[in-house]
């Protein structure tokens, strides 16, 4: 435990500040736990009745946001962090094939401040709702020197479990594969480092509106990592899914090929439609699209290969779904990702 | 994922420098992997397949080490951190009553250092190894500005599982029973912001060996954590184990009440052995007994609660499996923790 930590059920106890958004917090996580949560309060672990699982597999996933919250502080907008941490690393999971069951955060600064832990913790706690995922536990440390200033880093981490048959794991793809793009709702959690210098060496403000973008900066930046667990479920409740690819870090050349055991895949860029977010960012920074590919997902968040036959069902049960999907290309036999 | 994060598998493409020590790294980590671990190489999720269990319980909990990253890294020794941060999760899964099964840690940093990075990594491996946990998952990122110059977090996490008829929760402490605590290595993970604190007031170097420590300031501050699962469990095996209490953040005020299902505790000082380093941080910063016992576990790393007339017995069990334990108490009706 970090210096000066507290636990969720002890925050009373340490936060002198904030008690109401502490409360708010409280009851917040209160509502992910359904009956599988067993006297999580007090315990030293958040403990969880795993049912309904012949021959279980977990699959577990730790993540950060990335300098996303440096953006997030800078607005003193910490709401939409949670659900950032929360359904990025529920895509991992479901990505593995896995139903996404448990969440955990980690929250550390130089000094916390009580009112931006409270409020990202509540977001982390809607968005577990949602995706009906417990939040077990959760550890925010204080840390002077090891962090810079009022900054402060966001941890998260998913348990989910699968029937072993149920383990996705690109074995089945072949090359004439369909590849079926989600959209994603913007930058997600990936690229900040990046988006962050084009603006301040433009010298563009977050509360900027520039034409085409439809929002402030700061909002499209701070659009919250959209989850794709209800979509994905219902999808392969319907079409043999046979790969699956979170598109984060190293964008869809870096992602795209984890998922396709082996082969590789041909992209059509006219195919999907890029959110005017990238494009800000490309003429800001004059970005070569070489870069804007592997720091970016442009668009697309997450990635499913059905094969060729079934691409057509499986965008109109996505868009049906409520999201919007397209083929955006084809598993090719050679390695690697090319874009045309 | 954080800016030019890694991922493990990745390690090989984005580190530069270090090839040798991430080579090591690499192969600790694959150690940690039985038939258990399903094609972790490659995946969005750590994959660990989960049997032996008639009804799961799954014990998950994430923490950090707190600022003893800061010394370890004034030293330029990293190795033993990984053993902390591996073992403090594993203590908090133990003191559920689950057996750890999957771990996984994050590392931050404002710029990344692959040894350090590596080092920590393989020795989080290597402690896995010896508690028959697997390292499914890690994820490092550099955050230029979150943390302050070399400086940097590490977070981990662990998923054990538990028979739910084997779930350890104090509901059958009664007064009376007798507390048996378990001897720590040392400061463990909780106090570093103090205990740094008073070694720079007093101008002591980490080099310096005072008299009576019986090593160098340094080393005494960076001895591991230690793990109590081997020892818990040959103890499970032959004694009603009614509550148990990982002495973390807190001290055993924070922590015993914890385990003790709404029952409090009186415990005779006198009863066990405290290392000499915490005689130093009293004498160096002239801290009262107080603000010792709620900072530090002064000696006493973990408890059981067991019926009185089986203390003896649990006390000679954990002795012949290697852990010093002494009778430190006994269950008390009235709520709390007084020292006597």
């Amino acid at each position: 435990m970090g210096e000066k930590g507290f636990s969720y059920e002890a925050a009373g106890v340490s936060i002198e500040r904030g008690e109401k958004s502490v409360e708010m917090m409280r009851s917040a996580v209160a509502r992910t736990h359904g009956s599988e949560v067993i006297g999580a309060s007090g315990g030293f672990a958040g403990l969880y009745a795993l049912a309904g699982y012949e021959e279980p597999v977990l699959a577990t996933t730790i993540d950060g946001v990335g300098t996303k919250v440096m953006v997030a502080n800078a607005l003193g907008r910490h709401a939409s962090l949670g659900a950032d941490i929360v359904n990025h690393c529920a895509n991992d999971v479901l990505a593995a094939g896995a139903r996404p069951h448990i969440f955990l955060d980690y929250i550390a600064s130089g000094r916390l401040d009580p009112e931006a832990v409270a409020e990202t913790v509540r977001g982390a706690a809607e968005a577990c709702e949602k995706l009906g995922v417990a939040l077990v536990g959760g550890e925010t440390a204080e840390m002077p020197g090891v962090y810079s200033g009022g900054e402060f880093d966001i941890v998260g981490v998913c348990v989910g479990a699968s029937e072993r048959s149920a383990v996705v794991d690109g074995e089945n793809v072949r090359p004439g594969d369909a590849i079926v793009g989600l959209a994603s709702s913007g930058l997600h959690t990936n690229g900040y480092t990046l988006a962050r210098k084009v603006v301040m060496d433009a010298g563009i403000s977050y509360d900027d509106s520039p034409d085409g973008l439809g929002s402030t900066v700061g909002g499209a930046y701070l659009a919250p990592h959209r989850a794709y667990v209800e979509e994905i479920s219902v999808l392969r409740n319907e079409v043999e899914v046979r790969g699956m690819a979170h598109i984060t870090g190293g964008g869809l050349p870096g992602n795209l090929p984890r998922s396709l055991g082996g082969c590789g895949a041909r992209l059509d860029v006219s195919s999907w439609e890029e959110p005017p977010v990238f494009d800000l960012i490309r003429s800001l920074g004059n970005i070569p699209d070489d870069e804007m590919r592997r720091v970016f997902n442009l668009g697309v968040g997450f990635c499913v290969v059905v094969a060729e036959e079934d691409f057509e069902k499986a965008v109109g049960i996505l868009s049906g779904a409520g999201c919007t999907a397209w083929r955006i290309g084809a598993v090719a036999e050679e390695a690697g990702v090319s874009f045309e």
